[in-house]
């Protein structure tokens, strides 16, 4: 099932409208078939595998990350009919679909058929549908506050003088997180003050530059959506994944209406003391409440940075 | 080597004056005998692992981290000397001894023996001197600063709360430091919003509880060494390791004079934005000046608080 969610990751984020969903066909311990959600949200993952299986998909199992579709669409019929039609043994799936189009009626319907139907839900799968996820149950996007820091917390000199803070290495890595998501959006202040392209300078990714969006109060110029207020990404549509970049005082305006899901942290080994820190006011009221909110999920070493995201662990969704 | 700098960490800090000096003898591939110094200085490494190895040690290998000394004191005869008496037949030194009574002496006088002396210097032999060796190269302890922040490098919420950002088995970690310094040094702001006790709070170490100093421009209170300046922590006698608890006005100071030689940092996988940043002013003039000169030494999970010891990189001493 995890190597059907990595296989997701693959749709993501040209897959919009659509969620990104992997699937595996397996027979006897080999893999027959593999398909992830393309651009634009067709082919569909399991019709894609089951192409790719041909004949050999009958008798064999089907990993799906997502609920098969039961719904027939002009752009192509139903996946869990498609499975029916294949013959396949047995179908996991990895998180039900809260669309009402489908919701237990994909896994019904190939049940009727007689096909055995496991759920399998893993924090994997959670993670490579968190964007169609939180959409569903949130009504917005999943949101990735980005953070580029010195060992004590500040993300410029008193100055303002902000480049660079962390390495090369560790700026490829935001250019390639940018890529995975639908939209870029950063406050007013960073926009004026350092005209920040926001797009993808990775060879091979340039295309899949997100849609640039700002958090502004003013009004947009040319090429950028303007929200004026963070609780207005609801409105972002087709956006299932967006990455806030900045500054100090939109992170903060963020957090403090409890709309990011994830923290990617990048730190630079260098102390920079009176500087301008990475958050401005979160509206924390005592330390209590700060803690118990953020999971340490992710941890690597990029050149002489270090990079670390942390999730929101909200109760109610686990 | 290594084994020996394990050894002599077992005499930090209470063999001051004296360096923590570690010794293996080992005999076909055997380890006869250990030793490390005792609290006060005496015995030395060398003489109490001589005395456990007892007969063995002719013909065998001594491995000792520090030069032997070379000098005769009313506390005890030359190590050189006793190690020629006992008839090793080879000794591995894991750095010369700076102190002008042996610096060369010490080997000297054992290779006169017709006993084979190799220099293997490592950088835990290193670390395991280090406050000894900085007293001798730059006329001060070894300095190491603490910092408990929050993800976003914070010490203390708007309101001055400060307790707690880490959590139980971070807040023990860091009395297992203070037992390792022969002095605890904060700045008269933390002085007098805190009143520290500064002891070493865990079962077993209490007696090992290290002077307090203070940094101030003020009186001492009862009990508690004043230093003026940072610069003047060369004049804190027998103290070869010092550990700097803040606060950020304090912490900033030592960094500005480029005192700082080790950082400890505590973070807690907390946000708080607004509130006070773990460091003040350290004289920072480009972002350029700060790379360089902080490397990543060690990293662990303390619960889930993250402790990570950086070092300054200076290198006039590789
Ligand atoms: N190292 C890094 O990771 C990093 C990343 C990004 C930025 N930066 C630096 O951060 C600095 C800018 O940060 P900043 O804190 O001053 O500015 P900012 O957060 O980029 O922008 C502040 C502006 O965002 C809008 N805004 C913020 N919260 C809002 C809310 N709740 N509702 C509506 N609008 C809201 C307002 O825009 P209007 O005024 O247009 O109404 C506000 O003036 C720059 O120097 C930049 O270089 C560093
Ligand atoms: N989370 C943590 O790790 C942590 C640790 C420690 C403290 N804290 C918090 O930090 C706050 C205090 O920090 P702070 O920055 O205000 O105070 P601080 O650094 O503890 O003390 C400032 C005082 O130190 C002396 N000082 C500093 N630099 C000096 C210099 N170069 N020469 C001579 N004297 C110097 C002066 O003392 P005089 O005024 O006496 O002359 C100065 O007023 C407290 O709220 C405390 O709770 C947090």
């Amino acid at each position: 099932m995890n190597a059907a969610a990595r296989l997701a990751a693959r749709g993501r984020p040209m897959s919009r409208p659509n969620p990104a969903v992997g699937c595996l066909i397996v027979k006897e311990g080999t893999v027959v078939g593999r398909g992830w959600t393309r651009a634009g949200g067709r082919p569909h993952a399991e019709a894609a595998a089951l192409a790719e299986a041909g004949g050999l998909a009958a008798g064999a199992t089907a990993y799906v990350t997502l609920e098969p579709c039961a719904h027939v669409s002009p752009r192509g019929p139903a996946c869990a009919d498609l499975l029916r039609e294949a013959g396949v043994a047995r179908v996991v799936v990895g998180s039900p679909d809260p669309d009402p189009r489908t919701a237990g009626e994909g896994v019904a319907r190939i049940r009727d058929a007689g096909i055995e139907v496991d759920i399998l839900p893993t924090p994997e799968v959670a993670d490579s549908l968190s964007g169609y996820l939180t959409r569903a149950r949130l009504a917005r996007p999943f949101v990735t506050l980005k953070l580029a820091v010195s060992l004590d917390g500040q993300i410029a000199a008193a100055s303002g003088e902000s480049q660079w803070i962390t390495g090369e290495v560790a700026r490829a890595h935001v250019h390639s997180r940018r890529a995975m998501h639908d939209a870029i959006l950063v406050g007013g202040g960073t926009w004026r003050a350092d005209q920040p392209r926001l797009d993808v300078r990775l060879a091979g990714l340039a295309h899949q530059s997100p849609r640039r969006v700002l958090l502004s109060r003013g009004i947009a110029p040319d090429g950028v959506t303007v929200i004026n207020t963070p609780s207005q990404i609801d409105r972002l549509e087709q956006v299932q994944y967006l990455y806030v970049e900045g500054g100090a005082q939109t992170a903060g305006s963020f957090l403090a209406e409890d709309l990011v899901d994830r923290i990617e942290l990048y730190r630079a080994p260098i102390l920079i003391g009176e500087g301008r820190s990475a958050l401005g006011d979160i509206g924390l009221e005592s330390l209590a409440d700060a803690h118990g909110r953020w999971t340490l999920t992710e941890r690597r070493q990029l050149g002489s940075d270090s990079f670390e995201a942390y999730s929101r662990s909200r109760p109610e969704e686990n």
